[in-house]
């Protein structure tokens, strides 16, 4: 029996750097300054404090200015405005990202709707959304974009071909649905409600798989040869007692023997979240200077 | 063979029609004003034309103030843009309705980005379309909007139920899809790289037709029993030599003997889209004046 292709999320991110990173340079060569992104936190969450740490240690990297905010866990919903405000009006900076979750006394949504849509990477403002769903430009959130240029790749013209959806969120599942139906896929959207969630995946040519419960979706569910791509990242116990170790929602090692391609977990889309934020944050500076953006971006 | 029960879209929009005139009525009591809706129509396009006259009469019907600009076919994409910016400042004004299409000097996206969206009862700003698709209050298009009462007044909660939106369009596949996902269906968006419709269409429970190819969806794709939805309005030539008649999408007289429920066309969905345009004039007067809005809208 032939094995899948492994898809490689971690070498395709790191391509898509380099060539974020080359970008850069020429963008600097070309306006004499160096695009910017600014990432907001509030509070301590662990969690939310790796992420960012780590957007800006590769916001560095590709040659571009990481601005960070860090803001008490009691910072009121005005305070933060005020800030989104005036990161709007700086024009050193070209991408704004408010690290969510927010603390409860803060309204994520008004704070989304008051990022510049312009400035808007993260892709997540109603304007952006309804750019998307419109076929209008705008940004298009990391996360899913990158499924979309892995499935390129792999698959080159995806029109026609049947494509499932697990997963409606606003961050990964619904947005992914809209890149996947502009790329002239039938489209399929499911979720907890679904009522046989074997059957709508045993059809489609391409799974993205985006629900966050570990090995959730079996092999032999499959249709032979689909291209599935993995979003979930899930921790579960390792062999080794008291180690833990990340999991995706599909059944990596069954659908090996029945897949045509898949995204491993982790390496697989992970890498491609960060790599795409930084892409956003050239092309925004590319467009608010009014310079080209350059091919393979 | 039992015969498929017909939607009486006529009627249910009556119905819908008279509770808004009942929700003007308490509304003028409550505030001393009526809801004012402005449509907007640039040139001479004889069917715009018609479209307009009905809705002006279907708003003064209900108890609505309807203000018509009619501007000429020449006028400058800076005109019309002035003008909707004045319609957007005025407080008379509740709804603003931008007639499509637009002449070829002026872009139509330009336009509909500068209503307010707060007044945009088409729904076709893109930040109703992200309001939409991220699960905020917004406006939503009329005719999918009317599409969704009929279903569920016919079917009561949709929530597992297999759906499938033939038609991608931004007025009413799209936003159609993104309904019947809030109402948690499985929902699959099929349009013309679609590789087999009828084998997408036959495991629907639901079909939303909004293509506009006469007659184009047979009988025999569907799934017994399922609830069809038929929006297009096709134009052929009739019995009669030299006379015209309307058809849907759908090959009405063979989806009898299949479907559980259908609706005509004429008198199916066609009549739910000014119904529905004059509940959104009313529930944004609402919104705008604080006053509650009245169940069954
Ligand atoms: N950089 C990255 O790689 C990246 C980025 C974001 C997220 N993720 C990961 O991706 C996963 C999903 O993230 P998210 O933010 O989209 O999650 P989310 O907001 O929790 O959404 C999960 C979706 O899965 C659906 N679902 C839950 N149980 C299901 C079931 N039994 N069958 C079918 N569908 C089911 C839910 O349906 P209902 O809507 O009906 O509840 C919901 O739409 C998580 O593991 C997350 O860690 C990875
Ligand atoms: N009040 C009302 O009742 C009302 C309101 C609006 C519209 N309508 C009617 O509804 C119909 C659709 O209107 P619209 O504005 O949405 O039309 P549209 O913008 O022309 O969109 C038509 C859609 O149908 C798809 N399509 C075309 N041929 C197809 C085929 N052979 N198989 C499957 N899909 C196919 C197209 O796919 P691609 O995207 O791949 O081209 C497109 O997405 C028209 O008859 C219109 O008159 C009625």
């Amino acid at each position: 029996m032939s094995q899948a292709a492994i898809i490689d999320g971690a070498g395709f991110a790191a391509g898509l750097r380099a060539r974020v990173a080359e970008g850069v340079t020429a963008f600097r060569e070309r306006t004499g300054r160096a695009p910017g992104l600014a990432v907001v936190l509030v509070g301590e969450d662990p969690a939310s404090q790796v992420y960012v740490r780590s957007k800006g240690k590769a916001t560095a990297e590709a040659g571009m200015v990481s601005i960070e905010h860090k803001l008490p866990a009691d910072t009121s919903q005005d305070e933060l405005l005020t800030l989104v405000r005036a990161l709007n009006a700086d024009p050193a900076v070209d991408g704004i990202l408010v690290q969510l979750p927010l603390p409860p006394q803060i309204d994520e949504n008004a704070v989304i709707a008051t990022i510049d849509p312009d400035k808007d990477v993260d892709g997540f403002n109603p304007v952006n959304v309804g750019r998307l769903a419109s076929g209008l430009h705008g940004f298009v959130p990391c996360t899913p974009l990158g499924c979309l240029m892995l499935l390129k790749d792999r698959l080159g013209d995806l029109s026609g071909l049947d494509a499932v959806v697990v997963g409606r969120s606003n961050i990964v599942g619904k947005p992914m649905a809209q890149l996947l139906l502009r790329e002239s896929c039938t489209v399929t959207i499911a979720h907890s409600r679904t009522r046989d969630l074997p059957a709508v995946i045993g059809r489609a040519d391409i799974v993205v798989a985006a629900v966050g419960r570990p090995r959730m979706i079996k092999g032999d569910w499959l249709k032979p040869g689909a291209t599935v791509i993995d979003v979930g990242i899930n921790r579960v116990p390792a062999d080794e007692p008291g180690k833990t170790r990340l999991v995706g929602d599909v059944a990596f090692d069954e659908a090996l023997s029945v897949a045509g391609a898949i995204t491993p977990v982790p390496k697989g889309v992970g890498p491609m979240t960060i790599a795409v934020l930084l892409r956003n944050t050239l092309v925004s500076a590319c467009r608010r200077d009014g310079v080209p953006i350059s091919d393979g971006l």
